[in-house]
Formats: C-alpha cells, structure tokens, sequence
C-alpha cells in the first residue's frame, strides 16, 4: 500500500502497471479510492448500480460506449462521469491511460459476470 | 450548471476562470464535487474536520504548509490528499491549476472565519 501523506505522481505510479484493465490503487479521498489503469481493446459491458464512476484520461483516448446513449470519446485532460446504473463499456483503439475515482470495493467489472477482467484490490 | 453527461475538458473549463482561489464545480461523483482552480500566493490556514481533500496539480506547482508535519510540493502530474482535520494552508508562488475534490457543499475556507476568500457553490 502506498504511504498515506505522500505526493503521488501518476506517470510514474502507471510506469508500474503492466497488465491492461487493472486498475491500481493510488490513493483514497474519504470512502473513494483514486484508482491508475492502463487499457486498450474493448472492456465487458457492465453497470455499477450504486455508484457514479469518473474517468479522467491521461494519455490515449477512451469511447465510452453506453447502452440507449451515445457514445463518448474522451482525450487526454478530459473527464466523464459514468452515472450509477447506465450499463457501459469502456473501448480503446491503442492503449490509454486513465485516473478512475470509485468508492473502496467496487468491482471493475461491476454487475457482470467474474471473468478474468476482474481486478483485484490491490496499491501501487 | 454544466450539463452531466457530457465530456469535460479541463482546460476549457479553466479558461473560463478569470480568479484565484475561487474554485468553480465542473463535475459530480455521487456526493463529491469535481472543481477546477487557479490560485496564486497564499491562501489562508484551515481545515476540514469531516472530509480529506484532493489537489490534482494540471500546471504550475503547489506547496501545501501542514500544520505540526512537512510541507508537500505538488508539481503537473501529481496529487496529494490532505487528510481530514489536518490544518493546511496552501501556497502557490505563481499560477498554478488545480483539480479539486470535495463533497458537495464543503467551503474551500473549511473552519476559518468567512472571509473575501470564501467561495460559493457555482458550476461552469
């Protein structure tokens, strides 16, 4: 677990992540985990009944395709907020570097069957 | 109020800042506030008793004095949580942008008196 009072650098924090759809946990705002990952291909579809989930992309770019919506592609230095129970599923083309906000034991994959998607709880 | 649903660019949205130390709403996550700042020189000491507080650095750099422990500098690409209760005082010695997180309603002054630094409740 990364120390608490520490500054976190996110480029260096994503250097250490090598597997896509991961996400590590860097950090915790009250019940929220601050949450680095490093994706492409196309993600499960899934919702997270409970809860609102934030994309901010650091580096790539990431389309957010939701059922009965229209998609949305979101760059670097942009964000998206997934509201609570729209069923969606992340896509990239080349690999994308992502900042996600979700509170502390929601599951990547949300309401969709355990897979090998599924991540773990785990700091960097 | 921004609409939800749509694709926030931080830089945008910052250049729609003309004041410092007045950070304005650009986003929701269940109870928490996505804001965006622009700040320069000192702010004042205070704290918030109930919730830990997020600084995301977009540009320039910001030292956070802490009460009673080290202070943090924060450059592009970083983050720090305050702790919640922790008496800090943010101080930024030319502009710097940042990305705030907070629960709805939180006052950027948190416990010291209201003051011309004291901030409303405003989407852009």
């Amino acid at each position: 677990m990364a120390a608490p009072d520490t500054v976190v650098n996110l480029d260096d924090k994503l250097a250490r992540i090598d597997e896509h759809w991961s996400p590590m946990i860097v950090g915790q705002i009250n019940d929220l985990h601050v949450k680095l990952a490093k994706v492409e291909g196309e993600f499960v579809w899934h919702s997270h009944p409970d809860t609102d989930e934030f994309f901010l992309v650091r580096s790539g770019r990431l389309v957010i395709e939701m059922r009965g919506r229209d998609a949305v592609t979101i760059g670097p230095g942009e964000f998206f907020v997934v509201p609570r129970g729209v069923e969606h599923r992340p896509v990239a083309d080349r690999e994308c570097h992502l900042l996600l906000l979700e509170p502390a034991g929601v599951v990547n994959t949300g309401d969709a069957p355990e897979s090998g998607l599924t991540a773990g709880q785990e700091w960097i």
